[in-house]
């Protein structure tokens, strides 16, 4: 089941740049760095609401933030949902003919489980499902 | 004071075609077809916890949303924020240098008073300001 928009997430050349927009012009919180060494990212998040903004910047050249930035420049580059078992929606997706990224869940920030779906099957939008 | 993201607002070329994904793969809820003639759209939101999903299809070749697929292709054109005084949050971004689309707040969507701040002032992407 779909709980709700887990967070957006942002590709951005350098988090302490960027992270100055929301907090200096629109006076949010952002939390301290954490490193994902399996997606090469360093991250913060930006709470709002039951939601999160999620800026990601890559650690070097490598990586899906890194390609994501070369090839369309900063900018939103996924969106995550969360889900309650994401073992069974996966199965569930792949029933229903979805092409997935990963076919089993992979580590994420925070210790989630996570696993993206193809672009191909959600009209070029790159959704993560995410369990916490 | 920003409250929440209020949406995230999606170009896509076909509403029905895009829909089905939200509806038939992941069994979420899309509400009725709305058609905004100041923003050159018909849409549908897609509530997810307390934000949603907008899905935005243009009425024809001309406005934001065509020009965004005719250049970049389908894919997530705005992050929305809901806040509690556009004009009061309009005039402090200006104070503080922002780069603004609209000076004053526009009808959007459900009747809301929309802004747009410029990408220009936050790394890329286009933010709406949106008070309902």
């Amino acid at each position: 089941m779909i709980e709700k928009i887990d967070h957006i997430g942002i590709a951005v050349s350098n988090i302490q740049d960027a992270a100055k927009f929301y907090t200096e012009a629109l006076g949010l919180k952002v939390s301290e760095i954490e490193t994902v060494e399996e997606q090469k990212v360093k991250t913060v998040g930006i709470l709002l609401g039951d939601t999160r903004i999620e800026l990601l910047e890559p650690l070097g050249a490598e990586g899906p933030i890194a390609k994501f930035i070369e090839k369309r420049g900063e900018g939103i580059q996924h969106i995550a949902l969360k889900v309650d078992d994401i073992k069974a929606q996966l199965d569930d997706l792949k029933q229903k003919g979805i092409r997935l990224i990963d076919e089993e869940p992979k580590m994420g920030a925070g210790g989630a489980k996570i696993a993206f779906i193809h672009p191909k099957s959600t009209n070029g939008i790159l959704i993560e499902l995410c369990e916490r």
